[in-house]
């Protein structure tokens, strides 16, 4: 039997001590699934660019059709309702970069977006937060601090995607401002902020720029803030989210456009419409991150799922959403637009059915060629809670990914005949050289799954994979460091968010 | 809100109370995934060829030997070694045939194995079966028959894939004759016996054709009956099992030839070598069922898992497990042969573990052409348990992929432009014509997934959904009906049985 001692070198008392993999930014080298032809593609695109030229979308801000009519789009004074035509539309998201880098304040963690990349992101938005110890509470900022070093800790954890569970205890007009410094702080990743109207998108830029210690100008050339705009959908674009879109664009910064079309409720029953209409929304929103900016950055979100027809309830890893999320990737790759898609699950516990929805929605989202996946760490209840013990579910699943997308090698020394010589008919592999060359790094090695037999399991407490998860995140918490950050940085953000808490934070509503 | 009464049609005293899909063939329209070139599988299958021709193969049993000797094979006496040329074999197994029904006791349940079709098989062979009530024991009769009522009962299983679990408490001699007995009795659909040897395939025959109700000419034209056939690998193939090659071959029944080259153990420690050595092992075994008759039905079973080198247990649904799935496929679809892949994992309980494993085995295994998957339905532990709760689980998985596998349909109904235009802007869909007339079939409805918020599932008593899947195997047991039997059929098997068991079963060791 061979014998190791750990995936990572010998330890000192400064290493974690939880196996993870190291940093890296997982490339998908694969063809990617595709479950449409590319006359079905064809004829979805053509579908949504009607919708946009004869039925129109709300844009729920003057300045918003302002900028519309003033690029050749239909509008009416007194009217919310903006029409595009297929021109127009086509020929401002031809200006969207197909790949671009996005800038974390430690330049070791910066990542590309586009082409056979991605990148998986820390749950965002949930208002509720949940272990097994102690139950499901409210958001606070205490487990909104501790989610937070949980994305920072874990390696494939490659953006900070938005507030980890909504820090409820904070006042809404300073919230933003006290829960960004938190996130910079405690993590020198990627991040989000809402575009919750545009003082808040200004102070989320404002902070994105000191802690990437830039002039605006060199900012505006760098994008390193990601925030994403949500759809009223059907067919409508809200004020606050239209300005997020403005500011961001303005400042070349990274916009993410997701409609929210949940077949049978806020889009058609078919999986079918409901694309047409996820796409028109998306279009309609990324022209109009164009029109305001020519050569923005820009991600194609795609999120359309089903619901219980029983219920109304909307439901996540679903063979709908699925489908939904391929045929996303193929919609994106025919703008040549990065793609947004997510690791979700309805489940109301970190139990099986969360483990199998994530896969059903993972499987298709990274295999279909997802740039940015939202929620890939730590997401349950369809997004109504953050479970610390599904982080570290998300990490085994999504490092399992990751290896999976790293292509065999086939050359002589892998297919390995000299050694199926030396060992025989009947004979075994363990001790033999091209096995002792190769074993440390063979296979992947998990940091949850337990592979002991059945007799050692049950003699160190038959434990589910649940109950390690749970023991896994609080190691995981203790193991945390808090990135370092320049003393200067530092004050100038103090600076900042201390000045404008002072002020009052958002006097908008 | 849209309400439904169930899935089902309208229920009468005598329907089933648990929904589940219709029985159906499952068929993969999409493009098959790859992860190899074409040169990567060229270099595989040259790479095994050269293992046949200059290393060669032990085949335990010289009456094989002398069968492949008097093809052109190299053999020496008293020597087990067979070399086989790249000619002898690529002319042999191009003979087999590429798709091929496979005929149940009740035709209803007739399969096809090859092209775009995939069926789904229960768990064979482990030696232990848990449920979390009872918790873990030894296999028996009653847990045994159990299993099968469950195989049966869930229209998504197509074949009852050797014994859910060995009923220990039935004596060796006899134990296949009682266990094909109440096999052949609780379940009406295609089965497996065991190549334990020349009597006990015999046997196995014996019943398939008793149980099909014909002569042995037709049933010789007519594939009624699986069997495994394991290597012991590394390229090695028993006595026992060369003896079943032999009889099923000449009763043109439907052998699976499995090499079980895990990674590291019996099989070198790259995933290329491993799949090297599976092909050599595979293209060794089909050749031989050429070699005893040709055209008989076949299938290239691939099971490349790795094990984890600290322990050398053996690991499933692992990234390597899925890589060699997938190259399994491309593998077997160049020699235009079926191929059988599997829905393993290593958990020690039907826990998110067991959930994850099995989905990063189903969704390569379906994905890149798997056409018999084994174990799709029960096994955990690696194969030493059978899982009540986990079949509930796969039930789940299983109908989900199947869902997954029904293309949209994208036409003008479907694109839903005048649903559109009629909901309009900051509409809803819930009510609206083109969601009433399709809701009730829009969407796949789970039986084990729970889609309550959280506060509904909590006052139902916030179970996990292995409790709730112990829950609904119980149900199923209750609603399971034994399938009709013609009486002389009955009698005919019953006479076959209880005379081979007065002779005391099988002598062979």
């Amino acid at each position: 039997m061979v014998r190791r001692s750990s995936v990572n070198k010998a330890k000192t008392a400064e290493e974690p001590t939880i196996r993870q993999l190291d940093w890296q930014l997982p490339y998908n080298p694969y063809p990617f699934t595709t479950i449409l032809s590319d006359d079905q593609i064809e004829a979805i695109h053509q579908a949504s660019l009607t919708i946009l030229e004869d039925i129109g979308i709300h844009f729920l801000l003057e300045e918003a059709r302002d900028i519309i009519k003033a690029a050749g789009g239909e509008t009416k004074k007194g009217d919310d309702l903006v029409k595009f035509d297929r021109g127009l539309v086509m020929e401002a998201i031809a200006h969207t970069p197909s790949q671009f880098t996005v800038h974390a304040r430690n330049p070791k963690h910066n990542i590309k977006i586009g082409g056979r990349h991605m990148a998986y992101a820390l749950v965002g938005s949930p208002p509720n937060v949940s272990d097994i110890e102690k139950g499901r509470r409210r958001g606070n900022v205490q487990d909104y601090c501790d989610l937070l070093k949980l994305g920072q800790y874990f390696n494939c954890c490659h953006i900070i995607g938005g507030y980890p569970v909504e820090p409820i205890d904070l006042a809404p007009s300073i919230r933003h401002l006290e829960a960004l410094r938190h996130m910079t702080v405690l993590s020198d990743k990627t991040f989000h902020a809402y575009s919750l109207g545009r003082e808040r998108i200004l102070d989320g830029l404002e902070i994105a720029r000191i802690v990437r210690n830039l002039d605006w100008e060199t900012f505006k050339t760098q994008p390193s803030l990601f925030s994403i705009i949500n759809t009223s959908s059907p067919l409508r674009i809200d004020r606050p989210m239209l300005q997020g879109i403005i500011e961001m664009s303005k400042a070349s910064q990274v916009l993410v456009i997701t409609p929210f079309t949940l077949s049978g409720a806020m889009a058609p029953v078919t999986i079918a419409g409901a694309l047409a209409q996820q796409n028109a929304e998306a279009l309609a929103g990324i022209a109009f991150t164009q029109l305001v900016n020519k050569g923005a950055p820009v991600i194609y979100g795609g999120f359309t799922s089903n619901v219980d027809m029983r219920t109304g309830a909307p439901a996540f890893g679903t063979p709908e959403y699925a489908k939904a999320a391929i045929a996303g990737g193929q919609l994106a790759r025919r703008y040549n637009i990065p793609y947004r898609t997510s690791n979700v699950n309805a489940s109301n516990a970190p139990d099986a059915q969360a483990a199998w929805e994530s896969m059903m929605s993972l499987w298709p989202a990274l295999t279909s060629g997802g740039h940015m996946i939202k929620h890939a760490l730590g997401w349950i209840e369809g997004g109504l809670c953050a479970s610390f013990e599904k982080i570290i579910m998300d990490v085994e699943l999504l490092q399992m990914m990751m290896e999976f997308f790293k292509p065999l090698e086939i050359n002589d020394e892998s297919l390995a005949l000299s050694a199926v010589r030396d060992v025989g008919p009947g004979g075994h592999f363990f001790g033999c050289d091209h096995t002792m060359q190769r074993y440390r790094n063979a296979f992947y090695e998990p940091l949850l799954a337990d592979w002991n037999n059945f007799e050692n399991w049950e003699d160190q407490g038959a434990k589910t994979a649940t109950k390690r998860a749970h023991h896994l995140y609080k190691k995981a918490l203790l193991d945390y460091k808090k990135p370092a950050m320049d003393q200067s940085v530092r004050e100038e953000l103090d600076d900042f968010v201390n000045r404008r808490v002072r002020e009052g934070g958002v006097k908008e509503h």
